[in-house]
C-alpha cells in the first residue's frame, strides 16, 4: 500500500505525519513553526520533520506517493504557493518549490479548512458521505465542503468560506468587508465577546466568577461550562449562538444538502451539549420534513484531522 | 447526431421541443396543460404533442435517445414521479411510467430551476463554464446549481434552494416556516410587495399613477420602470431589492465561488438597468477583489431554458 505525508502547517507548530491510503497515521510528529524566521528555514524544519518521521518508521522514499499541506489563508494550489498567510507572516510563498529542494516527491497544497473536511470524508464521520460539509468553529469560522469525494473549491480557489456567508443583513462588521457575516455570531470569537459582555455588565455572575473577575481569562469554555451549568446569562448567550449557527445550516442544507454536516473547532468540544441543542434547533427549521435530512455530528479526528486530510490530498490526485 | 425531447411541463402550458446534443431546439410546439384533469389525460396530451413534432420533423422513435422533462416540485428522480407540485395539483404523479406507456424512450424527471441552470450550462449564458449558478427571480426564486457540467441536486435532491437561504435572521415570515429567506426580498413578488405598500401610502407617486390607482395591477415591471423614470420612492424600492439580492450572490459566491452567475426570470427582464446596478453592488461587496470572481450575466434564453435544459436531461446521462 502506497503511503502518504501529511502536513499540518500552523502559526505555532508544524505537524506531520506518515499515513496510508485510508487515512490511519502510522507515524507522526511535531516541530515550532518559528514563523518569524526566514521562510527557507521554516521549510528546512519541515523537511527534516519528514525526514525524521521516515527514518523513525523505516520508510523509504519509494514507500511514499506524495506529500500534502494543509496551510492556513490563501494558496495557489497549481503553483503549490502560499498566497498570503497572515498567522504565518507569509505572501507569495513558494512551498511546493521550496520543500522539493530537500525532497523530491509530488507536493500539493490546500487550504487547513478544507483539508479538515477531507480527513473527515476519508477516516471521520462523514466517512462513506458523497457530500459533505465540515465546520470549524474556531477563532472564525471555516469549512470544507466534500462533493463526489473531493474538495470543492470553486472555479477560482475561494469558495467554501461558510464563515462569510451572509446571515443577518445589515448585522456585525466583519472583517472580510460586509455585515452580517456568519462568522461574527457562530465562532469562538463571538461566545467570548458575548462573554466578556455579560461578564462586565454583571461581575456576579457565573461567567466573571469562573475567571475570577480576570475578564481577558473568558475564552469559549468559560462560557459554555457557565452555560451548562445553568447559568441564566450564559444560557441565553448560548442560546442565540445556536440559533444563527442552525441559521448558516439551513443556507447550507438549503444550498448543499449534504449527506453530512461535521462539526469541528475548539466550541465543538462542547460535544453533546452543544450537538444535541443544534439538531433540535436545526430539525426545527428544516423545511422537508417528510425526507431525510443532513445528518450532524461532532467531528472525529480532532487535530489530526489537518496531517490525515494534508495526506489525502496525494490520494485524491 | 441523437436527438432529445425536452418538456417543459408547466401549470399553464406544456412546451415541448426535439433538441440537438448542442441545445439546439429544432422543433418546438406547446398545449394546455389543463392540470385540472385527470393526471392520465394531461400526459396523453404531452405524448401527443411529441408524437405531432416528430411528425412535423419527420423524426422517427429511432431518432430520439430521451424524454427529459422540467416539472414545478419535488421530485422522485429515481422514479419518475413528481411527489409534490402545488401548481399542477399533483401529489406522487408517475410521469414516467404513464408517459412510457405512449412512448417507449427514457425518461428524465428533473426540478425546473435545476433544468434551467441546465440549459444556460449546455447552450446559454454559462456555456464553457465549469461551475455555474442560474438564479431565476420571479414569483419565488429558483436556483439551478451546475458543478463539473451536472446539476447539483444535493444528497437527498433537495439542495440549489437559493431561494431558501436566509440573508436576514429573524427577517420576514417565508412561506417555508423560516425568516428572513432570500426568497422574501429578492422575488418579483417582493418588488410587488414594496411596490403596492408605497402605492398605498402615496396615491401621487408614479407606481400608482402607471396603474391608474388599480393597485392589483402593479407587478415588477411597474415598479421597475417607475424606478428606470427616476421615481425617488420606486429608485428606493430597486435599491432595496438589489442589496438583498447582492446579499444572496455574495453567501452564493463565498460558499460555491461559480464561475458564472446567469439571472433569469421575469424580473431579469428589466436588462442593463438591473445587471448593471446588481454588477456594481456585488463587486463592491467581493471580499478577494485582486483575483477574478464570478462573472454575473443574465440569462439568455428565456422560455426556451425549460425545453432546452430537460432535453438536455438526455445527454448528461
Amino acid at each position: 500500500m502506497k503511503l502518504y505525508v501529511g502536513i499540518d502547517l500552523g502559526g505555532t507548530n508544524i505537524g506531520a505525519g506518515i499515513v496510508d491510503g485510508d487515512g490511519n497515521i502510522l507515524i507522526k510528529g511535531e516541530v515550532a513553526t518559528g514563523a518569524s524566521r526566514p521562510f527557507e528555514e521554516v521549510i528546512e524544519d519541515m523537511a527534516g520533520l519528514i525526514e525524521d518521521l521516515m527514518e523513525q518508521g523505516e520508510y523509504t522514499i519509494s514507500d511514499i506517493e506524495a506529500i500534502g499541506i494543509g496551510s492556513p489563508g490563501s494558496i495557489d494550489r497549481e503553483k503549490g504557493v502560499v498566497v498570503s498567510a497572515n498567522n504565518l507572516g507569509w505572501r507569495y510563498a513558494p512551498v511546493r518549490e521550496e520543500l522539493q529542494k530537500h525532497i523530491d516527491l509530488p507536493v500539493y497544497l490546500e487550504n487547513d479548512a478544507n483539508v479538515a473536511g477531507l480527513a473527515e470524508s476519508v477516516a471521520g464521520v462523514c466517512k462513506g458521505a458523497k457530500n459533505s460539509v465540515t465546520i470549524t468553529l474556531g477563532t472564525g469560522v471555516g469549512s470544507g465542503i466534500i462533493i463526489d469525494g473531493k474538495p470543492y473549491i470553486g472555479s477560482h480557489g475561494v469558495g467554501a468560506e461558510l464563515g462569510h456567508i451572509i446571515v443577518h443583513v445589515d448585522g456585525i462588521q466583519c472583517n472580510c468587508g460586509n455585515k452580517g457575516c456568519l462568522e461574527r455570531y457562530a465562532s469562538a470569537t463571538a461566545l467570548i465577546r458575548e462573554g466578556r459582555k455579560a461578564a462586565e455588565e454583571n461581575p456576579n455572575s457565573l461567567i466573571a466568577k469562573s475567571v475570577d473577575g480576570d475578564l481577558d481569562k473568558i475564552n469559549a469554555k468559560v462560557v459554555i461550562d457557565a452555560a451548562k451549568a445553568g447559568d441564566e446569562k450564559a444560557l441565553e448567550i448560548f442560546e442565540t449562538y445556536i440559533y444563527y449557527l442552525t441559521m448558516g445550516i439551513v443556507t447550507t442544507v438549503n444550498m448543499l444538502d449534504p449527506s453530512v454536516i461535521a462539526i469541528g473547532g475548539g466550541v465543538s468540544r462542547a460535544g453533546d451539549f452543544l450537538l444535541d441543542a443544534l439538531r433540535e434547533s436545526v430539525a426545527e427549521h428544516t423545511f422537508y420534513k417528510d425526507i431525510e435530512s443532513s445528518n450532524i455530528y461532532l467531528s472525529e479526528l480532532g487535530n489530526d484531522a489537518g496531517i490525515i486530510g494534508a495526506a489525502m490530498l496525494g490520494s485524491i490526485k
